[in-house]
């Protein structure tokens, strides 16, 4: 089966379904081409308009509706609409790609265990959304976390000199995208990049994954909003970095020990994948320089005991993910728009 | 640069040097023929003869003479022998793979950090073995856990449905190998699989690398050596196993927290990388099943607590290196002959 799923509209040649996706010798002639990217998370959809030379030209934001009508509404509104405001036909765009927080089948774009966002059972996303378009419309589904790796490439690639980098998401849970040496990996089972639930502290805090000292209980946003629960409505991370910085001891540890974690994270990344780089993003990232900058401190502090870690250059290989940009829905755009089989 | 470094011989054609492995459309057209593999270990040298069709029809074995003369005439010399006792010309190989524990350029055949095999500062292995063979010998090195992973995948290829696994080497160290995919993950900057120095006891043991509580001071055969000084020349970790079985509870004690520890180990390659199958080599693996057992009953424990675990059947993936086939050598062969670029 192909990637890509036609609209409802008889008026689509057959030779749409031929051009698979798959078939990088013979690309779909309307790609590359205008792209919507529509990235769906738990509280918030974005959506981003790529032009033909990978220019993010609108954006759009959204609240979740979860479910799967709510979902497909979402997405067809955020396409339309950002499709009119700059001229483009729906029927003109090369695609549209979606992300997913959950289990996503790239092939068949089907959505399974996407919790957040209300879908349990498989749900055919691509396919609803595409009927709902119409006219010839062509729609992918992808991972969240693969749409927000290869949005970061894409949207960083000036920094980097390979596209070989891992898409640390720090928020409600704790994953990562992987993108290795150009290529997604999305894993034998779909379950790359399950960081989060590797063991940070042997007994330690218990996870709702059912084990205890999950790397999520200590690095994730949902850590620091229990370990600092916010008082006047700022977001937990925020608020814990600047009580820090003005010296509160308390929250100092608090930060010191998610600092700890996130160095963490990047350690198991980068000892096992040897990504070139690590994108830091997912909410926590909203704190900007004073969480890079410390978690590259933390980095340094524990390779000056270690010259094997030393040799890795731990610390120069993190970044924060671009916070005037929705990687994920750009990623979700190029995804739409065939770039990624 | 090519990943071929011709012999000394001026009869070689200069189309063999433009004959490049990376050119997957115009293959060597000697491969893949027979081959010879030869995989560096700190102890010995263990060699193997491919035919044509990929099948070990000779294997050979001697202690390992570290520096550089050392590792070229235990090469030389096993090429020489292996191709004699079949009747395959030298010159008629399609070519000679080196397995090498250090920092390998493939491109340039060139080694370095390989302290155990006596060879520190950058040499250029596989010119100087192509000229000890001369007769236009193709002669490829890539690090000693690539050519094992591609060995074990040749080897096991029947029990795998996709050619994605890693191969965990319980040895004197720790560290895995990785064929992710069909492809070899060498990693960035060639650091990919050094799972041995993530942390597994927060505050544990010390570490040479300069950590302290790595994978590698609890999951390695030198750990087993520390805990278990050998009485009677046997190896530690089937003295070890043995006495377990036999009921000694502070045998039981030292293998059960060794088994804790490769099973971290798994737990870290199949949730960040997702490899379909971990399959547990080195020294270690000489124990056999029961050391599978007890890693699989483990594995189970710990997926008992929670579905997410479960749902990544750990248990199912992890397999024994085979133990009468030198899988490094085979690996080295496959390199060898160009399958692998």
């Amino acid at each position: 089966m192909d990637a890509t799923i036609p609209g409802g509209s008889p008026a689509v040649p057959a030779a749409h379904h031929d051009a698979a996706p798959h078939d990088v010798a013979h690309p779909d002639p309307r790609a590359p081409g205008w792209a919507v990217g529509v990235d769906i998370g738990g509280t918030k959809v974005q959506a981003a308009l790529l032009d033909p030379d990978g220019r993010v030209v609108g954006t759009r934001r959204r609240a979740t509706r979860p479910g799967p009508d709510g979902l497909v509404a979402a997405v067809t509104t955020t396409v339309r609409e950002l499709a009119a405001e700059h001229g483009v036909p729906v029927g003109a765009l090369a695609g549209t790609g979606i992300g997913v927080p959950g289990v996503v089948d790239p092939v068949t774009g089907s959505v399974e265990h996407a919790v957040n966002v209300g879908v349990e059972r498989p749900f055919a996303l691509a396919a609803a959304v595409a009927d709902a378009l119409g006219a010839g419309a062509r729609v992918r589904v992808e991972n969240d976390l693969n749409v927000a790796v290869l949005g970061a490439a894409h949207t960083m690639a000036s920094s980097f000199a390979h596209r070989d980098l891992a898409f640390l998401a720090l928020g409600t849970g704790v994953a990562a995208g992987l993108l290795l040496d150009g290529t997604l990996r999305r894993g034998s089972h779909r379950a790359a990049g399950e960081v989060g639930h590797l063991t940070l502290v042997p007994d330690g805090l218990p996870c709702k994954c059912g084990q205890r000292g999950c790397v999520e209980q200590y690095a994730s946003g949902s850590a620091l909003d229990a370990a600092w629960p916010s008082r006047d409505g700022r977001p937990a991370p925020v608020a814990v970095f600047e009580a820090a910085a003005a010296g509160d001891p308390r929250a100092v540890a608090v930060r010191d020990r998610f600092v700890w974690a996130v160095a963490g994270a990047v350690r198991i990344l980068v000892l096992t994948c040897d990504v070139d780089h690590v994108v830091v993003g997912g909410g926590v990232s909203g704190v900007g320089e004073p969480l890079l900058g410390a978690v590259r401190v933390e980095l340094e502090r524990e390779t000056a005991a270690s010259p094997f870690l030393a040799s890795l250059r731990l610390a120069d290989r993190v970044h924060l993910a671009p916070q005037d940009v929705p990687v994920g829905a750009v990623g979700a755009a190029l995804v739409g728009r065939g770039e990624i089989v």
